[in-house]
């Protein structure tokens, strides 16, 4: 199943496609697409809710996220060029929810920042609460499907002022997401996706979820020994390399910009780059 | 006005006290006090709603929060006594509103922990949207009010496992709330107020908020250039000397023991400590 919602920033409707294609209006059956309707909307007969054709701005797939859960260097080239080491264990920061803004919704530069960044990453959406798991081959049963995240990120926030991510990760529209949700009976292997990225038109990154340092199963997981993992918490599981920090000419982000996102099977994001 | 919670997790309903001291029932104005409610209950006419003796299990004051905002070392004597310099400006790190419960709700050790932490804050309940703020000047205008935060922290995983603070942050139960939140125009002085805290009836914390390093109305201004500070959002503030990290024979919380917090004009928190 592939959900989406459209409709103004607040005012989303939910919407979902089976396997043939046709969009259903979700409203008969829920109000929104949420953790708490998320098991009602992935058991739903779509054959009985109407047919339609969804229009206008795509929203994020998910209402009332709860938190936002990122994975720090997860790829081993993204690590090596950002002069850090393949890390030991999941390296665990956070974004607020409210970061969170639809697939082609606009990016805003901070005022003051010079080094905003682009990352890909591959979004896993808990469907089933998960609090001490007792091995990744469990984790499956508590994963409701995958999207597209762009993990925005401002790079001189991040680490050169004061120590802790968090302040270079939380900035207003950092987490573009979508445009879908797809359900992770249609994701034949997370770990076989490709992910690619583009600004103006020039692919900045191009990996596969095969280089993951730590794979899906296992930070989710992970991640249950530390808190609890609810139905709508989202996972940023780490981007590969082609990030801005990691090149020679750092061409970080600019108003005018324009980010193209894509990764196999879960649709395509587009973001143009302003002023906050 | 002092706003409070009570009943059952998920199950709240809202009151709130004016000078007079008499509570009052909130159902009949507001379905429950959250971001998007705030300013209905502050600027309410308690006199005309019916009189109530709150009684039950006291949830945190305020619902559906959406991000907690933790400044660190923010004493100069709990900095030194972690052997960490003073902060040039403020370090900032997540924790997940789910991490909020109760002011006497159990406080549960993870499984795996050894090293669980007590922290008293000062928390600074934000009441109308703060976004790039001009000056320091600006941020009482966008604070609700100030409740105590207890900012419990498990130092093994915050320290020793891969370099960012919020893993050691965000385990469940880690963030007890409240009792009450008490508006703004009642603490004349958010830079006066003591704080204690005791495990087992002997003291460990003593401090005052007049030793913060960046007092509220900087920490304000200064979160709201790296992100939206929104009505309803909550800023732990820092907490002074005396935590279990700073103590000679390390006395980490175990299954058992009680935590006893006050701060001046607040009320009191009471946690048993369990096993998760």
């Amino acid at each position: 199943m592939r959900i989406a919602r459209y409709g103004e920033p607040g005012q989303e409707r939910p919407f979902a496609a089976d396997r043939d294609g046709v969009w259903r209006d979700l409203s008969p059956l829920v109000d929104d697409v949420t953790g708490a309707t998320l098991q009602t909307v992935l058991g739903a007969d779509l054959a009985a809710l109407p047919e339609v054709h969804p229009q206008g701005r795509v929203g994020p797939p998910l209402a009332g996220i709860g938190k936002v859960i990122c994975v720090g260097l997860n790829y081993r080239d993204h690590a090596a060029e950002t002069g850090a080491a393949i890390p030991d264990e999941p390296i665990l920061f956070m974004k607020a929810p409210d970061t969170v803004v639809g697939a082609t919704d606009p990016v805003l530069i901070p005022l003051g920042s010079t080094k905003t960044d682009w990352e890909v990453e591959l979004a896993v959406v808990i469907g089933r609460e998960a609090r001490y798991l007792s091995s990744p081959a469990d984790s499956a049963a508590h994963i409701a499907g995958y999207a597209i995240s762009h993990d925005v990120s401002e790079r001189a926030f991040q680490l050169e002022r004061g120590g802790q991510w968090d302040k270079g990760k939380n900035c207003e529209t950092f987490n573009p997401f979508g445009p879908m949700l797809v359900s992770a009976d249609e994701v034949a292997d997370p770990q076989a996706l490709r992910l690619r990225l583009s600004v103006n038109g020039v692919v900045m990154q191009d990996g596969t979820t095969a280089d993951m340092v730590f794979g899906v199963d296992h930070l989710v997981w992970y991640i249950s020994q530390f808190m609890v993992l609810r139905p709508g918490d989202v996972i940023n599981t780490g981007t590969p390399a082609g990030v801005a920090l990691g090149r020679a000419d750092a061409p970080y982000l600019r108003p005018g910009d324009v980010v193209e996102i894509e990764i196999d099977g879960l649709g395509a994001q587009r973001q143009e780059v302003a002023q906050a």
